[in-house]
């Protein structure tokens, strides 16, 4: 068994590391800090949790929980664990950031959109980019691992074999992205209260949100060439899931067959990724770690659609945390990670 | 008083043309057919509508039922309005269809995107098309009307002001939208059952959906300049509503500023489209006849975009039918319509 | 045209009655506070609104305000409007109160239920209790109304022609009602979070909810003999709605048969009230005034079931203060009230 | 490994015992037949078991698909497993049936609530009812078990403790409770359509539900007092879930902490039961296998209120299916059921 311990684990995304390891064979969790939760029981909080935890308390933030852990996860909001990680590597072995703060080589990128300075600028390059599908050669003896966004995960898988084998330009592309309201954190607000988001769908962060450079980032490091893209979020009435549909300029009269079997050679041997024919829906993936992609060509007009679901608490977070700490850790990558969703 | 009768009363679109007529000052049902449900009240098959109509009976279909009728609204699947036209105008004054049947002038269009010959294409160019924002001046003395798809009346609203200004280009653009499940109509299937909406959102009729070609025949029409749209539409998990996110080329180095100043000079008279600020909600025309626009301008990737949410059962459907009615048939345009939302 | 203003009028019920009073042939909104979105538009707060009520903007509560006002609405928290109304009622000629401040007449109930000492107790008995299908009488020439709690609305309107007539007992009653998260208020909490209310359903306020007292107050003096209850509330994964199934124990030997005709009886002159053959449910009363009633008697057992849904923000809050508005200002007591529920 | 079978797999109930037998280390289905489904792949009937069964494919129903099988499970609709548990016996070792057919010894009762003769009465005897929290003796050694129904399984392990230690009676019982709607199976109906469910809360089955004389039969079997119930279901805007509101007559002046021991008492050493001092919401259960209760005493009025949430088709359905596969097979009983829930 290895150590494992998490920070903020009163949220969405704490949560679901909870849930996906209490049934992991290998991650025992020895700790979990929440501040605003802190002395409460796991089963106060996450009541959905009780029967596997019936022990399990949240303490207040201290490094000397840390000691000996070999995996700690921060599931904190943008901007905490730069704060955190310095002091906390030297308590334990391993951390992997699940928020956007060190996602970015390049501290300008960070400041630009994220609206602040790094605090931490000379970290940046210890840490290596979560996302295994894309690059999983990074991630084997990494300490430090800042995991992919939820929106971002969801393109970059869909369009990176794509990109890279030519069928489709960098450039020019559009993701138009739908998420349920558990991306938006557990803090409660009127913009995700029941009554505003029941029978809505709205989008929003438009032209600027964040997860825009590093999709660019992803893909552009993938595939080798430079990408531009202009994303869209959406809100749909739904707790969970994100659906991302991406349009891209079709480039040397690829056809949907071509474009389908790149998808397919690209991801033949990854466990959570299928290839779809009918456009994937986000039940699917909910509560796995699964991403279902299907793909069009329309000669008619020069695009290329390409379709990705998941599970925003899962791929798009907990569960891409935890592929990433099976690599690290040199379990088999699909180790206590669900591939069948819960549905209906 | 007017008189109105409805064909495919039991519908969603149907029950629609219902609830609004009976708070409309000036029109009156003197018939409502429908096969299934004939010989049942309205009341049984549509109980949010039984103490407005404690006494109406659905009946079989009959040419007589619409004798000396001021405006029949034929509320139907596509490919069923065109078989009765002919005959129904021997007997109503007047027709206005909600179908996809007549909203093409050239039959070779239909018969590519609906997949079969048109029954009627002599009588194409007898109906007027019904999207009163963009084409009003043609539907004041029709007799016989196609209303504009709902998620045509989206897109078509949000761009037509910005392609016709040159604000936009023609070509190239991209409409990604989203539909409440009504949209799919009242037919019981597994695609629109509870347990598969709902906690789901995916893409439905990739490339090929019959709303592409109306919605660049209505923006070709009213800007005078070739369109081009790739439209992809969503089933989100709610029961009304439509958000259209549309993608066009920036031309001319147009602002944010500009867009939404070409978008208020366009509707500035209109009593059912409003410019916003924030990105609309399709939960605020819930009810309404109303439209929601916003738009952006993002110099970085040269894209423009534009959204607009409405209720497709509404605005999209059996509003902009009344609304036609209205012109029709002189009364104030804005008669008998909801400009309050039902929220939350 | 009659002046009315609200009070409260950012949250929910606040906007519902907006909203009915904007199709409302004879009342005219003159000001609208609120203390946290004072000097904020209406359409800002209520972009459904912002078609019906482009220029009005929330106010501060100040009395003046309310000068010359025919009928002043408070829709604030409960607790609230206790201390206001003795200085508003020299300013607007009538007040009606939709909080449960001023149901009781008797305020040791008030403590006793609310947990604190009215600040008030002189003024109970100038309130009239705002139930019109069963205290219509007290409500013509009132100058205070106490709307009734929208669950007890339900369960009494259900209940009160049975105990009535004497066939069910008034003692031994259960209710078990379930609500929509409308109900909680506006104020965004971890309880009405989406991500909490969406895909649950849950009881709360066990043996102590405040509607219990006020159930047992309308029913024992309209039936005239005692009665009591036990009232469980649950909340449903649903904006609006309140379903309350009432249990009774038969007396007299009553069948199904009968107890519909003693409802149909009792309620054959209501606009508002409809006794249905199926179980009623609460979409069908969505947006409208209604309230719909079913009921059985169980021989087997010897219990009678009465059943009745409505929307809790209408005929449960702003609909029936409207409508006691209009029995105040001699109206037609349907006036602007909606007939028709907004479904699907 | 053991070998399992699944006849009825395309449905709700039968999608779910393959989920739950796919992350069951001890279980391997062999076949699973589906007659409408038959030829087609798991994966593309529920795309949500695609990743785990990307080769298993729908058969047929014939008896020669289960020869060798160490448990097969029925999840049928109602009145089907009757016609084929005679055959399937002769090739299949065991088999557990989900539906109603077996789960009275006395055909009069099936008769007299399910309104057809019984195919198969002489084989009732040979069934064990299937609900081990109460019944777990009679399961061990059985070759034929009749799985509790969703309903029942919720009110009979709240109440059974109570009435058994005399904390309160056995007649007068009221059961009221909800459901998601996937209780009532896969077959597309206006009743399950997503338009009808959504934003709505209604009751069915008034006065003569099926599950009451279950309901009775379990407590009356385990308590050994006669037992008398009223249950009235509803549907609830959910998948899943079902939350049972119990009523009973207090007796012996038992008090709330009284009753919460009692149920503390009985079920101190069940791994799925969870007695909790909150309202438990189904939320928390979806997915697992878990039951959640608590309960409260009201002196004032005489009631005893206890409420139980689970999943319907976990413990509800397919997890209690697997539950008694566990005994039979002398597995440990918890082997392979999920205790934590997937929220939000």
């Amino acid at each position: 068994m290895h150590k494992v311990a998490i920070v903020g684990a009163s949220g969405y995304a704490g949560a679901e590391l909870l849930r996906l390891c209490a049934s992991h064979p290998d991650l025992d969790v020895v700790a979990a800090s929440a501040e605003r939760s802190a002395g409460k029981a796991v089963a106060a909080v996450h009541p959905h949790l009780g029967a596997a935890y019936p022990q399990l308390t949240f303490d207040h933030y201290s490094p000397d929980l840390f000691d000996g852990v070999d995996v700690t996860f921060l599931a904190l909001p943008h901007g905490a664990s730069q704060r955190l990680v310095p002091e906390l590597l030297e308590h334990s072995k391993r951390v992997i950031d699940l928020a956007g703060d060190f996602r970015f080589h390049d501290d300008s990128v960070y400041e630009t959109w994220y609206g602040q300075a790094h605090a931490q600028p000379d970290m940046l390059g210890d840490f290596v980019y979560g996302l295994p599908e894309l690059f999983r050669e990074d991630i084997a003896g990494a300490t430090a691992v800042a995991v992919a966004g939820c929106y971002v995960t969801a393109a970059s898988i869909a369009l990176a074999p794509l990109v890279a084998t030519g069928a489709v330009d960098g450039g020019g592309i559009v993701v138009d992205a739908a998420s349920g309201v558990s991306g938006a954190g557990k803090n409660a607000t009127a913009e995700t209260a029941f009554a505003t988001v029941d029978a809505s769908f709205a989008a929003y962060g438009l032209v600027g949100h964040r997860h825009t450079p590093e999709m660019e980032m992803a893909l552009t490091r993938h595939a080798g060439v430079p990408c531009q893209i202009l994303f869209t979020p959406h809100l749909a009435p739904m707790s969970r899931g994100i659906l991302a549909t991406c349009y891209a300029r079709t480039a040397n009269e690829a056809t949907t067959d071509e474009v389908l079997s790149a998808l397919e050679d690209a991801y033949a041997a990854e466990p959570f990724v299928r290839i779809v024919e009918h456009p994937p829906a986000t039940k699917a993936t909910l509560g796995s770690n699964n991403v279902e992609i299907t793909a069009r060509v329309d000669p008619r007009t020069g695009w290329t659609i390409v379709i990705a679901a998941l599970d925003n608490l899962v791929k798009g977070a907990a569960g891409q945390a935890i592929q990433c700490a099976n690599i690290i850790l040199g379990l088999p990558e699909q180790t206590g990670l669900p591939l069948t969703g819960v549905s209906p």
